[in-house]
C-alpha cells in the first residue's frame, strides 16, 4: 500500500483535550499506521494520493465488550425477564449453534459495526477461529476474549489450554495490519472457580495477553460474590490477574476500594450503560471511575439483548446517564463521549496504538459526511458546537466511509469486501434453523 | 384525491394490544382518512391504485413536545451549565430572530422530524404564523401551542387575545388535512401569573382548544411552586384548566396527589426522557403514570439542547428509564414504547383522529423498509420479536416513506415538497447571522 495523504476540513484526532482541527491532514504510511496528523497549515510535504474528504475524520470507535455474534438471536424473547430469556431462549438456541454459525454472525455483526464507524471490537464469543475468519473477511478489527467457563458440557481446563496453544502457535497478534488480537474471556467469578481464574491469569500474564471478564454487573451476583470474596475486584487483585491486562465488562456495582484496586492495577473498564439499563442492571459509576483516572471504554454488550451495535447510542447514554446521577447537565461533554467512544476504549482495553490519530497509532480512520440536518448550522461554528451536533445529534446516520490499517473497508456507507444484503441473507437462513 | 389502497407484509394499527398484521391492507378515503385497515384475506373489495410496501407500515409517530425552530441553535454553546446557556446564548439569539428565521428553522424542523416518521408534532414556540406557514409547506401536521410568557417585554393579556382572534378567525383546525391546529401555549406557572393561567383557561375551554404548558420540569422551579400552589397540578386543577384540553410537558416532579389529579381530569402528559436526562432534570415516573391511566406520549423538547427529533430515540429512552427506575427488565415492552410515541401522543394531545391506523383516522403512514442488519433475521419471526427490532434496533433508520393525510410527504428517505438540501442552506445563513 502506497503512503497516502487524508485532508478534511474538521479532524478530530482524540488526543486527550479532544482538539478541533481545521483544514486537518492525515498521513498514512505503507504499513497503514498513521504517520503525521495536523492542521494543513505547516503539515510535512507529500508526494502521493491525496483524498480529499468533505466532513470530519476521526479515529475509528472500539467496542470494548460485545457478543456480536448473537445478532442471530436479536430480539429474540422480546421482552422476557432475563433469566427465563437465558433459559427458554438464548440458551436452547446457542446449544444449536455451529461454528459456521459464528462466522455467519459476526459477518453481520462485523459489517454492521463498520458501517457506524466502530473499526474495533472486543468479542467474548465460542468457536473464535470461525469470529476471526469473519473478521479478517470484512477487514475489521478484533481483540477476541475466548470464553472459558464453567457448566456440566465444559472444561475449564482444556478451554485455557486451547488458546495457550493458539496464541503460542499464531503470535498474540496476527493478520494484515494486525487485524486480530487473541485472549482470554473467563466469563465471571460466578461461573468459574478461583483456581480456574487463577490458571487463566498464570496463562495470561506470561503471554501479555488481554482478559476479558465480566464484574459486578448485576446486584444479585454481585452481593453473592462480596459474600464470598469481599468483592470480585479484591479478588481478582489478590490471585495477580489485575497486575496483567485486564478488562472489567459492566462493572456496575463497584464499592469506593474496588475503584481505587481497578486504577491502582491499570485495569480497564467497558462502560455498557445500554445493556445495563435494558437489563436494569443498573447504572456503572462512571464519575468517580473518570475521577479514579481508570481507562474506561464503552461497549454495546450483545445485540441479542441491547440491541444494535451502535456505540454512538452508548457514548449518548452514557452522557444522559451521568447526568441524571450527578443531577449535574455538565456531568459529561460531548469531548468526553467521544474520548470514551475512541481513545477510552483503546486505553480500556490495553492498546495504546489504537483510538487517536496520533503517529504509530494504526490508521484505523473515519469520515462523517454533513450533509445532514444534525450539521445545518454548518462547520464553521465554535468546536464545542460542532461536537455536539457530531456526538449528539448526528451519531452513526453519517459515518460514510471507514479505513481499518489504512484500507478503506466501507465507502459511501456500504462494506467494500462483503456484499452486505448477502450477509443478512446468511443470517436470516441461520437464524431461521435456530429458532428450531 | 383517488381513493387508495397499501399493502404491506407488516402492518401495525398502533390499536391499544398492539397488534402485529401480517399480510396487512390499509384503505384511504378520498378526504385522506383511513376507510379500513385489516389483513388482506377478509379484505373489502377495493378498485383503485395500489401501493404494495416490502416492509413494515404503521401510523405516523407523534412529537407531544417540541421547540423545532430551535435547529437553528442546534448545539449552541455546547455543554454549558443550564442558566448560563440561556443568558448567554439562547435568549441573545432569540432576541435577533425575526419572523421568517422562524420559518426557517420549522422547514428544516419539519423535514427532519418527516425523515424520521414524525407526522405531527406539538408545537411551542414564537411567530406562529411563519410556523405554521413551514408546515403547511412541508406537508407536515402541527398543533401550534402559541407561547404565553411575561417578561419586561411582552404582554400575556395581548398574546392570550391574539391566539383567540386567530381561532375564531381561521378556525381551530385548518389547512389541507386539517394540518394546522391552534392551541394556546402559557410558558409555566413560574412564567406568568394566577390571572394569566385563569384567563387563558377561560379563552381555550370557550375555544376547545389545546392548552400546552411545562410542568414540574426542574426540581428548583417545582419546589418553589409547590410552596406557592401546593404544586402545578393543583393549581390547575383549582382553575379550571385540567377541565378543558391540556398536555403537562415534562411533568418529572409529581406527586402521587399529582398523578391522581392528571388522571382525574384527563389531562395528557409529554414525557420528555432525553430532554430531562440532558439536562440533568430527572426522570418521571412513568409507570405510575401508565398505572393511574393518564395519557402519555413522548417528546422532544427542543433541539438546541436535546439534540435532534427523532423520536424513536425517546422511545427507546423511555424503556431505559423506565426500566432502570423500577429494577425490571420487563417494566416496558418495544410495544409499549411503540404506543408512547403514536396512539399515546395522540391521547395526550386530546386527539382520537391521529396515532393510529382505524377507520376515521388521518392517514398519517410511514413506510420502513427492512433492508438493514436490524431486521436480518427477516419478518418471518414472532411479533415480539419483530417488535423488538423495529423499535429498540432499527429505530428512524430505515423510514423511508412518508404520507400525511393520504398524501406522500417522503419518497425514499427524501421530502417530496421542499429540497432538503436547500433548506439546509436557508438554516445555515440564518444561524450565522443568528450567532451575531
Ligand atoms: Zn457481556
Ligand atoms: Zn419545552
Amino acid at each position: 500500500m502506497a503512503p497516502r495523504r487524508f485532508t478534511a476540513p474538521v479532524v478530530l484526532p482524540a488526543d486527550p483535550s479532544c482538539s478541533v482541527l481545521r483544514d486537518g491532514v492525515v498521513d498514512v504510511d505503507a504499513a497503514g499506521r498513521i504517520a503525521h496528523c495536523g492542521p494543513a497549515a505547516g503539515a510535512p510535504p507529500f508526494e502521493g494520493p491525496v483524498t480529499a474528504l468533505p466532513g470530519i475524520l476521526l479515529p475509528g470507535l472500539v467496542n470494548a465488550h460485545a457478543h456480536s455474534p448473537m445478532v442471530l438471536f436479536r430480539g429474540q424473547g422480546g421482552d422476557l425477564p432475563l433469566l427465563r430469556w437465558l433459559h427458554e431462549v438464548i440458551w436452547p438456541a446457542e446449544a444449536r449453534l455451529r461454528p459456521d454459525d459464528v462466522r455467519t454472525g459476526m459477518m453481520l455483526g462485523s459489517v454492521e459495526m463498520l458501517r457506524h464507524g466502530v473499526t474495533t471490537s472486543a468479542e467474548m464469543y465460542f468457536h473464535g477461529e470461525q469470529l476471526a475468519d469473519a473478521v479478517l473477511t470484512t477487514g475489521a478489527r478484533v481483540l477476541l476474549g475466548a470464553p472459558i467457563i464453567e457448566l456440566p458440557a465444559t472444561d475449564w481446563r482444556a478451554m485455557t489450554t486451547a488458546v495457550d496453544r493458539w496464541i503460542d502457535a499464531d503470535g498474540l497478534r496476527f493478520g494484515p495490519g494486525q487485524r486480530i488480537e487473541l485472549g482470554y474471556g473467563p466469563h465471571s467469578a460466578y461461573m468459574l472457580p478461583e483456581k480456574a481464574l487463577r490458571a487463566i491469569t498464570e496463562s495470561a500474564v506470561a503471554r501479555g495477553a488481554l482478559v476479558q471478564i465480566h464484574v459486578a454487573e448485576a446486584a444479585a451476583e454481585d452481593a453473592a460474590q462480596r459474600a464470598e470474596y469481599g468483592s470480585v475486584p479484591r479478588l481478582l487483585a489478590e490471585i495477580g490477574m489485575l497486575d496483567g491486562r485486564v478488562i472489567a465488562a459492566h462493572a456496575v456495582h463497584l464499592s469506593d476500594e474496588d475503584i481505587v484496586l481497578l486504577a491502582a492495577h491499570g485495569a480497564g473498564v467497558a462502560h455498557c450503560p445500554g445493556s445495563n439499563a435494558k437489563l436494569a442492571s443498573g447504572t456503572a459509576r462512571l464519575a468517580e471511575l473518570r475521577a479514579a483516572a481508570v481507562a474506561v471504554g464503552l461497549g454495546t454488550d450483545g445485540p441479542a439483548s441491547n440491541d444494535d451495535l451502535d456505540l454512538w447510542q452508548e457514548a449518548q447514554l452514557a452522557a444522559l446517564l451521568a447526568r441524571l446521577s450527578a443531577s449535574d447537565c455538565t456531568a459529561l461533554t460531548a469531548a468526553d463521549a467521544l474520548l470514551l467512544a475512541t481513545r477510552g476504549g483503546a486505553a480500556a482495553l490495553g492498546r495504546d496504538d489504537l483510538g487517536a490519530l496520533e503517529p504509530g497509532r494504526w490508521a484505523d480512520l473515519v469520515h462523517v459526511d454533513v450533509d445532514d440536518p444534525a450539521f445545518a448550522t454548518g462547520l464553521d461554528v465554535p468546536d464545542e458546537q460542532l461536537l455536539a451536533n457530531l456526538v449528539w445529534a448526528a451519531g452513526s446516520r453519517r459515518v460514510r466511509d471507514v479505513w481499518v490499517a489504512g484500507e478503506q473497508v466501507v465507502a459511501g456507507g456500504e462494506p467494500t469486501r462483503v456484499d452486505r444484503r448477502a450477509t443478512q441473507a446468511a443470517v436470516a437462513e441461520a437464524a431461521t434453523r435456530l429458532r428450531g
